[in-house]
């Protein structure tokens, strides 16, 4: 009585009989594609780190940014689409800064996953910011605030999750179940750098080195770890 | 004479031979996908309950909202696109907050109920706050006004009803069955907070706990339970 | 030399060789699906009866509204989609009450519906209140002006008739033929009343009870009947 | 090597191969399907005669309007899609208004018919007034000015010509044969009354009687025969 | 390795793998359903001849205008769709008063008519005043300005040229070779009527009369003939 | 696993799997058509010659414009739709005007050049003065500035490209051919006017004659030929 | 269960049911279509050698821009197609001199390439600048701030990479790996320029000589070769 899915999926904003929008679904794929991100919290704070395809010797590595800060408070690991990830972190730069700007004080975490949400669903619509698709990007936030340090996680239908652990990208399958045999709350920051890269290590298909992988902290102020910070936590696994 | 339903069926404000809208009836599909919520009605306030799927030990269940506040006397529970039920309760948000404004006094449960079902009608108009499709949600609001407590069922064809009480979402017919045979009018809020509780669990797949359900009550205020609220009331089951 | 129907009736204004527009072809078989409406004129004033299918025991009847108070001179039943009935009642409120501070004065029973039509009419036309597509309702409008009681009947084209006695809805061909033969110009209100709820009592597939009909009156002011006096209608039969 | 004109029917402003727009002539066949109008220019003034489909003995004849005044001066036959003829006298009552507040005279004959053509004809530009298909209408509009009395006709297309006598509707082509016979310049205001019922007698289906006949003149004024005035010139017969 | 020229005829304004725009060529083609006109060029002025179509004896003859004036100095002549023509004309006549009124002198007949093509030229762009497909008339323009008479010839493609003697509409082709023989530099105005008429003559397929023919000249002010001076034209043939 | 190219080639700015812009290609076709035009750099100022196509003796040949003045140092020879060229040759107009408007000196040929080409360029994009399809034209633009004597040519991408000597139009193939054998840098202007009037000859169907050939220079002024300007440089074949 | 991919391929902003977005791969083939471009970082500052095809000798070589200033500490190399890459320096010129003129410096070279960036992701959303379809062009930019030399290269997905060394165009696949055994950190800016004319040499299919290259340094100003200094660099190889 249906037709396949296949006539449906085309519409970017068609429910098809069994009430999906497929075009969310393909966006989701495409992170499929992309590069591993993890992100893990503790109390200390949040760590995040992003595997780097570097696809040529000649690429300046620092220049495949994956790992950004929206906020001193607020930095993401993204897997997917790079261009259209930032614009969705231009975009919550701006509404940071507004908010310290009209209130005086830093934006919440989660106000702030929000607001990139808000306009990741309204792909279609027409809007001054919005896309004519959804965003083929996933976001790992990692922030903290007065309530402490935090973790979410974003997909392309403007959906979000706060976390404890999370992995993304062409390798988040294999990285989630690792990581939910080595997460517990009482990890220290140390540890959870560690995990991070030792699972990174795992899915990626080169060796690890300070040139294909870039960590991340927010504890409680973003920072971006240097190639000799990074080095050092090679060394540990 | 006609052509099969399924040419119909993709535009999204195109009647079909029978006069039936394909794409709002796609949309209610989607709702069928969505976790189970339900709503008791009772003089003492409306009690509401929401399972949350909680799909890796990582997530952080206080983050799955499916029971969100509207005013402080108005609360709703939803199911389907979780995206799409933030952008209507945004919208009564602003709505009711702008009654208080301008009238110094709290919006009806009616009237807010009516302001989300006429943003939800006016998909594919190409408004600045519509949709360019049926918003994929359903939503039980439950509210206390001076008209006493009051419960409504909305549907993605901009259409509500009110109701005693009402179960949405995948286990919905059970529940329904459920609730047509446990109800009465002279319930206490407590015996709706068990029954509630009971249904839920029939229809959910895994044990019922203080991470994978969510219960609500406005009586007269919105009052989300903590989790040891919520262990409470499954201690009694 | 024609291609088949089913390929001019997806257009939402395109005429087919034969001049037909199928659309609102369409959105009128709408109507045959909702639920039966009855409308009589009296010197005395105009009565309105629908049936109200009440799907749940635990759905509230007073909820189900099928029949709307416009102006208090003025009120409506409706057969097809209600929320879009809701759009067109509103529209109809906005304008009788521009009309009373513009004038000073009502809104004659004709105009009001004259503005009801001219936004049915402009469907698919992108303007700011009209849709994208045929509302798919039809109206019983009763009013009482300096002309007296009157009964006017609405399509989703747009076009209007006066009438003394008109049903609408699923039932509506074999209410029509009882109205024919029971109508009279001398009937008296409680006739009235009499003859809608009997030839109501026939099309509905359930039995009559003061949950699943509304009546109203127009004589000269709106009046939605309370249970009570429902319940002394269906005595009367 | 051309495709069938079944391909390029669908587009409301497409050329066919042979330079036709189909859709406008599809318009015209809607006006084939309407009840029959007749126009008769006599140096007395000029006489409409409209057939008024009655479906039900419960509609109020009066109500059926398909002759309408414009402006005191001028007034119109229709036949088609009433809804449509509305928006167009409606176009053409501000139009002469406006003339008359402007200049402090009653608006031309041609002036008024060119006004509502130049309306027809921008169907599909998206502009205010104008609407996204042809107006499925034809008019046959009557009016006295400084040049006399005169009788214009106007088709879908937005073109209009001048006529002595003409008919449109379902009977239009053994009505114009009628005409032809029957009309001279010398018709009295009475003869040309008689010729207009006697034809419109010869294509209708139905007896003739004051309930489904409409006559009106303009000689100079517009006036719309009361049926008691309807009922004399039936007698005539 | 290309489509048949099928696929390419329907988009407003695509070019087919030739280079060809088919709408454009198609409109062209609805000229050649139209009734043929003649324009001539002496050095004492310009005349201008058209048929028009009398499809019945009721039609007022003068009503059927297919040669108008556009400023006292510019008339000009029409074949295709008549409505289309309007609103060129329409056009054209604020111009050349805009210019009168900006310059105090009038507007030359080149100008003039370059301002027709541009709007002819501009279909589908979606402004203001231009239509959403071309325009399907050709016009002849004659005027007298300061250079002395000239004749001009415009098609759907917003093209135009300056001619000695040109004819359009389905005689055209005929109407062509005999101006080509008959045409000469010293022909006084007198000559030029005889021969547009007697051309126009052969390719009509009924008697030539004052109501089935229009004439007029600019020499130097736009001038149409009364039925007696055409009558006068007819009896030299 | 592609599609022939022919599924591709009719949206306006859809690529290719090859990375083609068809439309833009079909355009360049459109020239292919179009009548030949020759332009020649040489130190003493830059020669223009087209052929122009008399399809009828009593055309005006003056009046097939195919050579423009653009400024009074600037001028252009042009190939393809002809309605096309004149809206680029106005906006061109414009622009340099605005120029010695703005800054009291000419424009330059390059910004000339690029000006026309910006325009050409925005095809597709809903601009003011864009149009929904690529300009069907090519230009050969002369002109001297305060570098000496250039030429430029245009295509229908956008692009332009600075010449020493070129051919458009459907002799273009041939003519280039001679060109790259008879052109050298010392050339006189005398020079260049035979070859290009001796080439465009080779190209040509007909006798060249003053009536169906243009020449111009831009020596440093524009100069169109007059006729017996014309008829002395075929006298020196 | 999918379509093949030829399905989603047309859509310009359309995911496949893999994620991928076809538009903009095709206009990276446009890219593999183009004449190579060449950069190289060295400490002294960039390199930039571009192949120029002239395709015919009358051709003027210094008109076939690939080389680019954007200010005067940024220049670009440009491969596909040079009318798109024309927009976006323009809109990069227009950046820099306003940032300028705000700030009283310059532009970071990555700043310049995030806004061309901006710029080229946001085709087919309808803005103002914005393309409907991607740019088909890649860039090198080359730049000196108080960063030192710096070489970005951008896509039209709208990605940018930092990089010591990259090749674009037809020729890039061997140019790479040419550059990946030559380059090191070391070089001079004279060694520089030897290594880049000499890979290019070796892709191009003609003789090099000053008129079928270009070569440009930013070191630290934006500086392009004048033919003589071309051919000292050639007399090197």
């Amino acid at each position: 009585m249906f037709l396949t899915r296949t006539e449906y999926d085309r519409g970017v904003n068609t429910f098809s009989p069994e009430g999906r929008l497929f075009q969310v679904e393909y966006a989701i794929e495409a992170i499929k594609l992309g590069s591993t991100a993890i992100g893990l919290k503790t109390k200390e704070g949040v760590v995040l780190a992003v595997e780097k395809r570097i696809t040529s010797p000649l690429l300046e590595p620092s220049s495949v940014e994956k790992i950004m800060e929206i906020d001193e408070h607020i930095g993401c690991a993204m897997s997917g689409l790079i261009a259209d990830a930032r614009t969705l972190v231009e975009h919550a730069r701006v509404e940071t800064q507004n908010h310290r700007f009209s209130y005086g004080e830093p934006m919440t975490v989660e106000s702030t996953t929000q607001a990139l949400c808000d306009l990741a669903l309204r792909f279609g619509e027409g809007d001054e910011e919005s896309m004519s698709r959804p965003f083929g990007v996933s976001l790992l936030i990692a922030g903290h605030d007065e309530n402490g340090p935090s973790l979410y996680y974003t997909d392309p239908s403007g959906t979000f999750w706060q976390c404890n652990a999370k992995a993304i990208g062409s390798g988040s399958e294999g990285a989630d179940s690792s990581l939910q045999e080595q997460y517990n709350n009482d990890l220290t920051l140390l540890e959870a750098e560690t995990i991070a890269l030792s699972i990174l290590k795992q899915v990626m298909e080169e060796k690890v080195t300070p040139s294909n992988v870039d960590i991340a902290k927010v504890a409680p102020v973003y920072h971006l770890y240097t190639p000799s910070e990074v080095e050092a936590v090679i060394a540990r696994l």
